[in-house]
């Protein structure tokens, strides 16, 4: 018997995975077929039935490593102590996501899903729970040390921060006039005033 | 040879219309079959086609009510004199849509059309360039009377408040704790914050 390399296990999913995402975008949840997967990812059902044993199953492994980018996202985050800077590079990120049209075409086609499949929207779910919980997080703390207002209830703030950035996936799609460099600056003056303490 | 009533033809056109929506929001625009739309219309194949050609004429179909309803939306808009009160109240019939789950789900198809078919995205580009200059317009009246901010550049705020309630589309479907509410006041403090004329 072969004995089982963790190493390219790990990599050989990730390379399905990487295939598959591309197969969604272009095509589709539904529209995608496993042959379609194979074809991209330059193997036979057979070898990738061997890491993944169906469609939802790498769907599953997207949302898993999407959960890991989230996370090595935050933990990379340099702690400046500026709160709302935090927020704004964040909104930055996120920004670039959505003109990103891969990432662009998968996050609409998981809201589609979503929509259809409660398994589905609870997978991504997790995801959107730890990102309104890292935001909540510098939210609080920037409250506590002065630097956003603390009338602002900081879990509704963060669902329109987070609202404010998923509407960027839209405009990129819908709207040629959206560029992210024109359009950044804005961006950030609005979640500026939106949090800073209030003068009057 | 039978005479056509107009009026009747376009109820049937709204009709089928009405069921397609039903029938897009449900399966998605790939996944649903004339026949389906059909059944939902409660009419025959040939019934069908002696009124919309084709899947995409219904599509387009849907584009033109669209524009319609936003058109008669703008239209009934009081003329209160105040552009902050304006827009806000433009933002809240955009979260009470948002949260409509028929309205959601086909937004979301809309977009997920529009990122694989050029002429879908041109369809509704003529809507949202519509909701874009009038907002635009309510900016600029805003600004030259006062009550909004002059360092504002208004195409670029008309489009993060576009991308801000479009992100709501977003919330309503993968964050179940997003109830229009609770959350709309915080959109309207948003607005308000982002807009007004600032004092230092």
């Amino acid at each position: 018997m072969r004995k089982i390399d963790p190493e390219k296990q790990q990599a050989k999913r990730r390379q399905i995975v990487a295939a598959a995402v591309e197969c969604f975008a272009r095509s589709g949840f539904h529209a995608t077929s496993t042959a379609e997967i194979c074809a991209a990812a330059g193997m036979s059902p057979g070898n990738l039935f061997h890491y993944f044993d169906s469609k939802s199953a790498i769907i599953e492994a997207i949302a898993l490593e999407d959960q890991r980018e989230v996370a090595k996202f935050f933990a990379g985050l340099p702690d400046t102590g500026d709160a709302i800077a935090a927020i704004q590079q964040i909104a930055a990120a996120a920004l670039e996501q959505a003109t990103d049209p891969v990432y662009a075409r998968i996050s609409i086609e998981i809201a589609a899903e979503a929509t259809r499949n409660p398994e589905i929207t609870a997978l991504f779910a997790i995801n959107g729970t730890l990102v309104k919980s890292k935001l909540i997080g510098i939210l609080k703390r920037g409250i506590a040390n002065g630097q956003i207002d603390p009338g602002l209830n900081p879990a509704l703030a963060a669902t329109w921060l987070i609202a404010l950035t998923d509407g960027a996936i839209g405009r990129a799609v819908m709207d040629p006039a959206f560029k992210p460099k024109a359009h950044a600056p804005m961006l950030q003056l609005m979640i500026r005033r939106f949090l800073q303490p209030q003068s009057s």
